[in-house]
């Protein structure tokens, strides 16, 4: 039985520990700790069983019997405490993205790589059963040589514009996700990036210095062309579509719905709208890769997400941010000489 | 927290208990007795949390701080452990069917009245994202009168000889499903049967008695007609469709599968099998019927699916049969006037 | 160039000369007859090159350089005409049904053999797609041996009260199209029938004697259990689908679209409703039956819906009104004992 | 009834042919033109009633009955016929491209613009029955403000070598449609594009010069971003689909197959491949445009495709060789400066 904490109990924490007490074998929640602890949280905490509540994660890092950490605090504090926790010998889950800042990024895989503990991010599409199919059919070669990849990722709703201003900008928050299946999708690395952002949903995230919409343009190290669609608002919910067309085939998946139920009436043949959001959608792979996390714990193999697969999505979207700023192709050897990588 | 017991722990035992330990809310399993207990089943037993395992299941009965009582035995033993488990105070959930005699089914009818202990009974289907869409839109009065109503049910294998003899014939333990649905999506009840059987996946299925594909015919009371459509086994999985056509619109569900991946190939455009079988398809509905049921004993509101419920389609079972076997429709009132009902 | 003459230009005597004009090869249309020919008919036959306008079908048997007549006047005409057609000399495609009347069928039937003439039946079902594709399918083996067959079949409004009197009624008028395909999709006959008819649309059709809405379970000679259900109005439009089911899998298909455009947006998922009714869905097979008999007159092979193709499912419908009437199913050996066949 | 001559009659060529004699109303074609004329190609012309023949298109020119000409003939021959055609005083249907020279596009321009007679380009898809679909529901303002649009197109196969080397290029020859499409579904013009090219089916497209596979992203002057995905070869087939995105929602096509039928068997749930390629796909787009065309004529309206439809999607594909050549979005301002337009 593998002893979890949590730090930071917002929304991303909760999913977490509730999905690890209702889903995930041979792991239980030990402890939670949130600055911002109150009643609610505690009854919360208390109703799956959790004990221990603190406002200081430091209680967590000091307790030995505690084997694993989740990191789910704000974005700035994935960094410093993914190296805290693993210097307290302590097994580290962090929510995505690691940091914005390379430098910091490049500072916990340091770690990692001497801590010799187990480091996981949270790109939990990976663990989508949808996802899964396509890059289990090409792995298995079923789609032969990749040619084209395609990733449809739209929200139903912008997030307000307080927080676009602190996301590290739609590139870094939102199409990080999609940048990290490019690459499960392929098994291949990006070498160039090309990014055409605009401003379609709310004329405020252009004057906070944001795109809402954005198609990007992506050159795969195996030969492969990938593109991304993005926009932060879709009326009709949580568009999360992809396909790779290679020379023996094309494989694609659609949206999921609560129910496949089919209306035909007087005005049309109506199905339901896709999953309204991140939550609903991924419910289930939420459980899975903390199950995957927890799994490579006891059996002491390499996590399905690692510290490198943190750093690579934030490279891509740093060369996308420069790509829409100066409307040309950039390189991501142009990125990584900048950061010495 | 509702404290239960089940009595059987063979597959569809285990499911429930599995099912409890991970999603249901407000319980847990405190025992399970089994008269075959052996190391494996107590090993699953504790891996779950469980520390009480007997072979009698008196012991559960007898144990007051156990609130309910899953009764997951072998068809024979469903009515007398009802009746001896409500007369133990006990809540009742009752795999189906109650059981194939129509004179027990009221005995344990009696009890449940005098009892004032919630009793429900494990039509699962009536918990599935599929089938309560249609109900839903059907009760919201989306599709306007009733007209049609078509179920398919076919399995991906069938049964062994063996069980079949003791199954009480495809219409009892296979369509009393669908019969069960008839009633459930409509909300009517069913006035006259007429079933055309025949023997088209094994002979020696016909040479037990028994038929294994069939089309049956429902008069409802709503005035709408009703058509099942069930095969023992068809080679691409669990085969679980349904429609209800109306004045306003038809409202159709099809199958479910692992993941909604399509591959486009040289031999064409290739989507998943059915998930293979009840275990899969309805993963989802055997943790939301025990939830129900649990709700319903906390709320102390009716059960959604009640004794009442677990004699109905064992009627209409018989009537098949009667049809089958006499080649002509059969009216439910002749059913139950040989009853007594 | 075969030159043909259309007897009864009302709607489908002009489909089919439409039809021929554009999309048939080897053919033209020489005349058309019609007692009630006027300005606009003629109109219509000259917009389409057809110089010969006669009120009196008897100039176009007269015409020694027409090879073959399009019987398309009104039912009851369709014996008589077919018989002085054939022994005018001309090849014959008529119009379902042949008769109601088993006798006057029986008379054609004899001409037809003593004839040395073609003779088609309007079964233009057989020519769509769709339904060819399933046909095709079973017929290569590739759903293995046959166990169920299902046919859905629903107009979208029913035909005037008036119409309902003299059309034989539904069995006769509607689900002749249907009996037809099950001895199409099989290639087995039909050996006992059962149908529970119902009225749910109109109650002025149960006063006029017939049913609106059936359920017809049909036992075929292969072993197989067909079942067809039919509504005469469905408001989402005409929905025709059907489905072999098999030891080796399943071949099903579906509505068509004007277009397969999809609507995502806030109220759902909107595909196109299938397409209005038998002249928009049937469109190119009214055209391929007419080019599949012309074909047979050139090529001197036998038609591929032949007199007896036309007898048939007036048998069945008679054993189906025999049935809904008397609430037993009702074998075919039975119908065709009363008629000496 | 309009009289037509068609220069040119290989592939395309013939397909008018036969789609005017079969479907198109009130025209007729009374003349062909082919400089190879032979045996083979007199039979063809004269099946269809057509009695006049020739090697020298100029007879057609010369025939004052002739109302209309079609231009089937080679890419560098569509500039030079048409203004011949348009100075002999007909009316000119013109294969895509018009050409690959823009000045040679901008000499035909000026012709039409004074012969007062009709001028069309043959962009067949927007006659298609689905692509129809998405214009009208967004020029009906279905989907709100566009935010963004996608059209996948890829060939089933690539053609040989020797026409890759004078087809102008992938963009010009197959991308040439796509960039009409954009214009066409969103009513915008282009402003910017970006091309990734890559070689992923032959290195031989390569050693000519040219690329096979291409993501190019257009802005829009209407401020959305449309992306077009290209390959010349896809194992199943032609791959034709779009889907516009907006404020309101987003509507798409998928492909067409020569049936719906669906087929589940042990190896998954098998659907048809598209139709093979555009003869197949567009037969019904092909004629529909000519029928436009003629009724353009008749009528005295503007035609749907001009001669202005027929230079824009060259400039696109001119912007969109030199960025891929120079690896940077090209401006179609930039563009049309050097062409002075």
């Amino acid at each position: 039985m593998i002893n979890i904490g949590i730090i930071g109990i917002g929304r991303i924490g909760r999913v977490h520990g509730e999905s690890i007490s209702n889903h995930v074998k041979n792991a239980q929640v030990k402890a939670v700790a949130d600055p911002f602890l109150n009643e609610n949280s505690i009854a919360w905490a208390n109703s799956l069983g959790i004990k221990e509540t603190y406002t200081n994660y430091k209680k967590i890092l000091a307790d030995p019997t505690i084997d694993a950490v989740l990191i789910c605090a704000s974005t700035d504090q994935h960094s410093p405490l993914s190296i805290e926790a693993l210097q307290a010998g302590k097994h580290v889950f962090c929510e995505k993205p690691i940091d914005h800042s390379i430098e910091k990024i490049k500072e916990v895989l340091k770690v990692v790589e001497t801590s010799g503990k187990k480091y996981q991010v949270g790109f939990n599409r990976r663990f989508d059963h949808n996802f899964k199919a396509i890059q289990e059919a090409v792995a298995a070669g079923q789609i032969g040589k990749q040619q084209i990849i395609k990733i449809t990722s739209r929200d139903p709703e912008p997030p307000s514009i307080d927080y676009v201003k602190i996301s590290g900008g739609m590139f870094l928050d939102m199409t990080i996700h999609d940048f990290d299946m490019v690459r499960y999708l392929s098994g291949s690395e990006v070498e160039e990036v090309y990014a055409a952002g605009s401003v379609t949903v709310d004329p405020a995230i252009g004057q906070a210095g944001d795109v809402d919409t954005a198609i990007i343009t992506l050159k795969l190290a195996n030969g492969a062309t990938a593109v991304i669609d993005n926009c932060r608002q879709a009326c009709y919910g949580y568009d999360q579509r992809a396909e790779v067309f290679g020379t023996n085939g094309a494989i694609s998946i659609k949206n999921d719905s609560s129910s496949n139920a089919v209306f035909s009436g007087k005005n049309g043949v109506v199905a339901e709208k896709p999953l309204f959001f991140f939550l609903e959608r991924y419910m289930n792979a939420y459980a899975d890769e903390i199950a995957s996390f927890v799994n490579a714990i006891i059996k002491d193999t390499p996590t399905l997400v690692t510290a490198q697969d943190g750093l690579e999505p934030v490279l891509i979207g740093l060369a996308a941010q420069k790509s829409a700023a100066e409307n040309r192709p950039i390189s991501l050897k142009e990125i990584r000489a900048a950061y010495g990588l």
